[in-house]
């Protein structure tokens, strides 16, 4: 399928020309690097290099970004949110006006396909629209004012009226499978923007043409709207630099926060680096996540074939790299449950081995498969695993379905079993009853989300895990699956670690703004110093908690 | 003071005979623990230990402390608002009825008056009723509600619903400056109950007396409201054994959360311990901070003696040992600068030295003050700094005021100069003129507060200031001191490192709740499973919000 979709292109295609392959700093095209720090991309389909030669950024460039996004924060952080919101539905033009050509080059550099990255641009563009609105209506502020009594005894009562202010310039370091949606354009840098942050992006070096094309989308936005052009600089990252550029972004005195998707141990780096900093600043890393499902047994008898069916679809959408992908299964061994496995292996069974997003994730899924089944008493029930030599065996970044088996002992004192394998890959654990259900449950890593399927005849059983299973994930999810965001208000995603390492907070919905402010008070500021939204006449209309009560009125004289 | 409100107490007094100096675990006072284990506290007026032997946690205690807290999770976590609410009201009745004895004992043990121990006392118990207020009331959950659309295409859209749901068992570790309000029965308790979570303190080696009669409060309060006895748990540590219980504590896999105030090492030192278990948990560490002052010139020029008197009074309220006491007043140099320099060492010139906390908080102030003096460039300007000898010359803890005198350069070059003392000093910081002042603004680490004395002829430097300083604290004040804080739901006492690890919450208000919960998001989830919370019917009446829009109504047929 992902063949099909870049296959068509010739080698140097029109949307290629594009791409100029250099970092861009604060609207400005940087300088050439030295060539030993120049990188290209591969084409995952082919393992060949994409002829575009891409210019890692300099230390010079580095640090021109970080300071003038500091600068543009003078103004930006003081900007309206209809001027946020002006700015986020030209960036969504834009970059829906790349039009196919972004298409191509994404496909081009991740093996996704164009259906796939159609829908991806949608929710991109969609979510910048929906953080448009937010900013605009104004509620999600959190403004609150607890009004002075100067005349109160012993001591006077201050007027007191806080809400999030922004924090400053934010590193976005994009994902890997998320080349729109989690990467230049995509959430951690709409929700910044939407919040007052300058962003500076380091580019992912998976897709570098995808991300320099969305990136330019931004910056010329920026200036459309007549903003400080520091508002917003991509980096390109890749080569022997890429660590060096990530850590020195994280360092540098003019970032305020960090917003990361990808592995544990790349988020966990970046989190030690900035709590080391001398003025340690927020990191907010999604990580990994293994989106257990747990099946109830009368669900299981009734529905085997169908809950196999969704599993299966989940498990390998997007070549299983999506992070809601489920990699565990729950299940109570009965004659239902090996009807269920039967089922799973049949829908797997018919899958080839599907283009993946690079190297690098091809080759760490197929270590990770032989982590899984070198564990002692976990059987492979379908699919393949690679052989002892399949690093030089597979040229192509490659991966096919593989399902295991495995019980809930193995399960719990295994840890490789319990840690997120990114693709199209899911391990079977069956429990003797519904009490090794429930410790499966307590046994399992945070998670983004955890799926139960149950019935009205699993009784109590259903809300017990629901119970259990809400203190280790972000969303429970009944009777589905797990893969499928929706972008709204209610929307969790993150959880405890290693999903992430701020537990509290969300990198979807609107609620994921609030990661780039913090609350300030202002104590019996002066009237002409305070924010819009704190002000007596409540002009931006927002509600409001005022001496406790919600309100979406003006203050009364007191 | 202190010494007279303390001085009138026999040897062993009634109060005292109330203590039994072991740890309360799940509602049962704990086994004695080996002699070597036992600890004493000590009077800080005279340096003599107080009569009562205390028996240090044994690593059983603190297990079943632990183990008993989880297990009731199970009920308590489940709990309506209203339950809650009637424990903390329950809580607050209890504390009060502990009489003059709680006061008595507290005052014994940290110097503090009596005066001061009873405003405390009524900021401890009305934190809880107002948050008995805020749970009952319940719109705190942040109650979210997107209803689905099942003929949507391509994709159905599910129905999510998410809230605030509590995270487990919470570890609190007090402070040594408030043992009412922040400590066995202060802010972090009273959240973290009122949230949902069970709670265990380790108590405070300066005030264990303080520490067991309090809990005896809570724990009695939790029988009384019939709740499980792992509600609440008391573990008392000193001696030998304090930094292991913590330490156990902190590393026990039944706790999700810790709460800490005290200093920066000790945070971070927690901080380091949640994050290297195998689940990381989250630790809320109120730490060391400064409190810088900025005087704009023309307010300076008009009411230098005004607000010398005012920044006296706030720097050695508490003796200098509240966590919000300003420690760095940045001026501009001139003839009224030095009237208010002046008028500032009369005010402190005044002072005796006075009762501090305990020895370790009067040696470390003493250590501080011969850090200060010891830059160069830095001028003692008014109280005096302990000789070399002062560890063998100070028998009891006591500090006398000090200031300090240096200039904007020596402040940026000086770290020493840029973290807490705590203790009754402050260090004025000369500046050349506004830009100089702006650069002082920028140069403070992250603090509690920020206080702007400035009129209308100082005109846009006020603005320049409070746009610079809420960058690096929670509350700027504005013509004030920022001692004496209130509890109210605008209040943010937090900021950035040093002051926080976590910078984006509250350690006081109805926002404190949110640090022991965390946004749990369910997707089409059979509606009895729902908590009441998201339930169709709103039956608590409480403000959601309803796809997008702020509500407390009910949800119409779709």
């Amino acid at each position: 399928m992902a063949a099909q979709a870049t296959g068509a292109f010739a080698t140097r295609s029109k949307a290629l020309e594009k791409i100029q392959g250099r970092s861009i700093v604060c609207g400005k095209t940087a300088p050439a690097c030295p060539k030993v720090d120049q990188f290209s991309a591969e084409d995952p389909c082919t393992g060949k290099a994409i002829a575009v030669e891409y210019h890692a950024a300099r230390d010079a460039d580095i640090d021109a970004a970080a300071s003038g996004a500091w600068s543009a924060f003078a103004s930006f952080g003081r900007t309206t949110g209809e001027e946020r919101a002006v700015l986020l539905e030209r960036i969504a033009k834009n970059i829906t006006d790349l039009g196919p050509a972004l298409l191509e080059i994404a496909g081009r550099e991740t093996g996704l396909s164009v259906t796939r990255l159609r829908a991806e641009r949608e929710r991109t563009t969609s979510t910048m629209l929906l953080f448009a609105h937010v900013v605009r209506q104004g509620d999600w502020v959190r403004a609150t004012i607890d009004r002075g009594a100067p005349a109160r005894r012993p001591a006077p009562k201050p007027d007191l009226r806080s809400m999030l202010r922004p924090l400053g310039p934010v590193a976005v370091f994009g994902a890997s499978n998320f080349p729109l949606a989690i990467s230049t354009g995509g959430g951690d840098t709409a929700s910044a923007l939407a919040a007052g942050c300058p962003v500076v992006v380091k580019g992912h070096p998976l897709h570098p043409g995808t991300g320099e094309l969305v990136a330019r989308a931004i910056s010329d936005a920026v200036v459309q709207c007549s903003m400080d052009p520091g508002v917003f600089s991509f980096l390109h990252s890749g080569g022997r630099r890429e660590r060096a550029i990530g850590a020195q972004l994280v360092r540098h005195q003019s970032i305020r926060a960090v917003g990361f998707t990808g592995s544990v141990g790349g988020g966990m780096a970046l989190d030690r680096m900035a709590s080391e900093r001398d003025d340690p600043i927020p990191v907010f890393a999604g990580m990994g996540s293994t989106n257990p499902v747990f099946v109830c047994p009368s669900s299981m008898d009734r529905n085997a074939e169908r809950i196999a069916e969704r599993v299966a679809g989940s498990m390998t959408n997007a070549v299983g790299q999506m992070c809601t992908c489920p990699g565990l299964v729950f299940v109570c061994e009965s004659d239902a449950s090996d009807r269920f496995a039967k089922s799973l292996m049949n829908h797997l069974g018919d899958r080839m081995p599907e283009t993946m997003l690079g190297k690098r994730i091809s080759d760490t899924y197929a270590k990770r498969l032989n982590e899984t089944s070198a564990v002692e008493r976990v059987r492979l029930l379908g699919g393949s695993v690679p052989s002892a030599g399949w690093k030089s065996a597979l040229r192509k970044s490659e991966g096919a379905p593989a399902l295991f088996m495995s019980d809930l002992k193995t399960f719990i004192h295994n840890p490789k079993l319990q840690v997120e394998t990114f693709g199209p890959s899911a391990i079977v654990v069956t429990c003797r009853g519904e009490q090794e259900l429930m410790d499966g449950a307590g046994a399992i890593l945070g998670s983004l989300t955890a799926s139960i399927w149950g019935d009205e005849y699993d009784g109590r059983l259903v809300r017990r895990l629901s119970e259990a299973l809400e203190r280790r994930v972000g969303r429970v999810v009944f009777n589905g699956a797990p893969t499928g965001i929706e972008v709204c208000t209610s929307m969790v995603h993150g959880g405890p670690y290693p999903v992430s390492n701020q537990p509290h907070t969300t990198a979807v919905g609107p609620r994921s703004l609030e990661r780039w402010r913090r609350m300030v008070c202002f104590q019996n500021a002066p009237k002409d110093l305070l924010p819009p939204e704190l002000q007596d006449e409540n002009p931006l209309m927002i509600r409001r908690v005022v001496d406790g009560r919600s309100t979406d009125g003006t203050l009364d004289a007191a």
